[in-house]
């Protein structure tokens, strides 16, 4: 029964990083700079909302308490949702989006290929999936940041602003605990910590190319994987929430 | 029975009215630009939701549902708030907020004023307080209007921009219909057309000694009082009842 929490709390994790990142992208819809990103972004958040929806289902079967994907998704309350912090950081400008996004798909990109090779056949299925759709969002998200970086006066202090912004961010990414511990013990996920070094090498190809200085964090947030989340999460909530509290349990 | 629905549909737009501008003043909570300022916002933000209170309070019994304050202020939907478009603008600017806010207490005070003498003895009761705070309301955002369109050059330009932006929201604080006629029938309220003409000497002495020039409003909005709304009404409710929503009934 250990284990099971341990395998609950792991998928809740993984799915609200990929439902508050896809919500936090939708934001974008209508809004974007030109109308390829105006599709380019919600169709990222669809993939990661596809994600989420894949995990939440699962731990929902795990938990074994009848939570549909619908309950876990809209129904926890703030402290339940157990995202990194970086996922939840408003939009900001389109540079700040791009940046947080290649951040994140760098980082998902191991995790998912070596997913891939799981012990538990339902998350080596989901990383089969996930995988490629992730690698399209480094490519897509990594061109940005190089022609950003790369770009004019204005687009390269916009990108080196992001940079700062989103740096105290990036450590609580690779955080371990006994959850962490627990899921590379036993064969399902990689530890954090293994995902560093292929992580840095994405990061560092892009913003050699983008001639970008990755920014040394003064100091990492962190709280988020433990429910203790900044103040833009609630707003997030309230909007991310608002039609299953206003009518409940309603279906398509 | 007729009278009855006419008086709640009444009281409900003058408390939507209270409550949501309430709600979008007090987003100023501890961001206010100076530190009186800090405190006379919420201040004014307390007036209009404690109006708002009393409104929703009697409109309840009015309609003798059991509908609580709480009922009516939180559990709503969008389409059921009779509030005007110019209540649930976003904030913009400090320049805005308080073009804003002077507009409304311009409107108000004589609303509340003529509601003194109301043949309903609890509206007239309620005016009586009301109309010393909404008195406050109009010397301190008049001044605030005075020393900003009479300011610097960016002062200036700032709120020249808020009456450009609030022009078209002004027609709507008039509109009458068989709510409005059947209030002032019996007496019980002031119709919107007799409240112009102090609301334009209120208004044309401030903008005159902030050589301020009062845009003429190219086209109104409407729709308010029949409950549309704009974009921004659905994100101030999200947030506005995300209490009530997530922790249904709670007390403090």
């Amino acid at each position: 029964m250990e284990d099971r929490s341990a395998l609950v709390t792991f998928l809740l994790r993984l799915a609200d990083d990929h439902l508050i990142l896809g919500h936090r992208l939708s934001e974008w819809c209508g809004h974007a700079p030109m109308l390829e990103e105006d599709l380019a972004m919600p169709n990222i958040a669809l993939d990661l909302i596809g994600q989420a929806r894949a995990l939440y289902q699962y731990a929902g079967g795990v938990e074994g308490k009848g939570r549909s994907e619908d309950d876990l998704a809209y129904l926890r309350r703030e402290r339940d949702y157990l995202n990194c912090l970086m996922v939840e950081r408003p939009n900001g400008d389109f540079a700040h989006t791009m940046l947080r996004q290649f951040y994140f798909a760098a980082f998902m990109h191991p995790f998912w290929e070596k997913a891939m090779e799981s012990q538990d056949a339902m998350l080596a299925g989901i990383a089969g999936k996930a995988v490629k759709e992730v690698a399209y969002h480094i490519r897509h998200c990594g061109e940005w940041v190089i022609r950003l970086g790369d770009g004019t006066e204005e687009s390269t202090a916009r990108m080196q602003a992001a940079l700062t912004a989103l740096a105290p961010y990036v450590d609580e990414l690779f955080e371990s605990d006994a959850v962490t511990a627990a899921m590379a013990e036993a064969g399902i996920a990689p530890s954090p910590a293994s995902l560093r070094a292929p992580f840095e090498a994405t990061v560092q190809s892009v913003f050699a190319e983008a001639f970008l200085d990755a920014p040394a964090a003064p100091w990492a947030k962190t709280g988020g994987r433990q429910g203790l989340h900044s103040e833009a999460m609630g707003f997030l909530l309230a909007e991310l929430q608002y039609m299953q509290r206003s009518y409940p349990g309603a279906n398509w």
